[in-house]
């Protein structure tokens, strides 16, 4: 078992996901230890989901879970990035392939990624 | 000025790294607003050090500073992506480009990066 320093981020880890073949950052989240055992018995991305205070299998409500093909562990012990497959195209709650969909352009906010799906018809709010 | 949501992490916002050519994760830190202002301002990558409680002018002491081409914002406001020319080639305190230089292998981390400079001689320690 790897040991990561989950004390220092009081009990839990970042974690960013990377497409595994294009190499786009697709979001950020956090890891508690459970979490990080579940990725790693799985090889599904799972997540300490902090709004909700529970654990996050990604996709789980909208399929588009995450296949793990590698994970990196940063020099600090407290971060980990995961190449991941992205299943259904878009990491985004929002429906985008990447959270990261709108870039500083100026002194405002311009969407430059593909809305993939609405997020009305898949989580039907 | 963009505003992006301190307050969720007690201040601060995560910061990706990622190299703007090669599409590598270099590293993940943390802004204050003051870092956030700085690295627009400035287009050189600031962050807040959580360790020595400063601003972190990325590479003042190394010489690898890291001049930002883009920057993305997540659905949130929380976590911002920079994409960067990270000068000197190492964006890890190690000496490695990447801070991610280790990967899972089984029960193991196993270092696949390359070391670019002794942090003795960089750093003096």
């Amino acid at each position: 078992m790897i040991e990561l320093d989950f004390p220092k981020q009081g009990g839990l880890v970042t974690a960013v996901a990377q497409d595994a073949d294009t190499g786009d950052v697709l979001m950020v989240a956090y890891m508690n230890e459970e979490a990080w055992r579940h990725t790693l018995a799985t090889g599904k991305a799972t997540y300490w989901s902090r709004s909700r205070s529970k654990l996050w299998v990604k996709g789980e409500s909208s399929g588009n879970t995450q296949e793990v093909k590698e994970i990196c562990v940063d020099c600090d012990d407290d971060t980990v990035l995961l190449k991941v497959v992205q299943h259904g195209g878009a990491a985004c709650h929002e429906g985008y392939r990447s959270c990261f969909f709108r870039k500083v352009s100026g002194e405002e906010l311009e969407v430059v990624g593909e809305r993939l799906f609405d997020p009305k018809e898949v989580y039907g709010k």
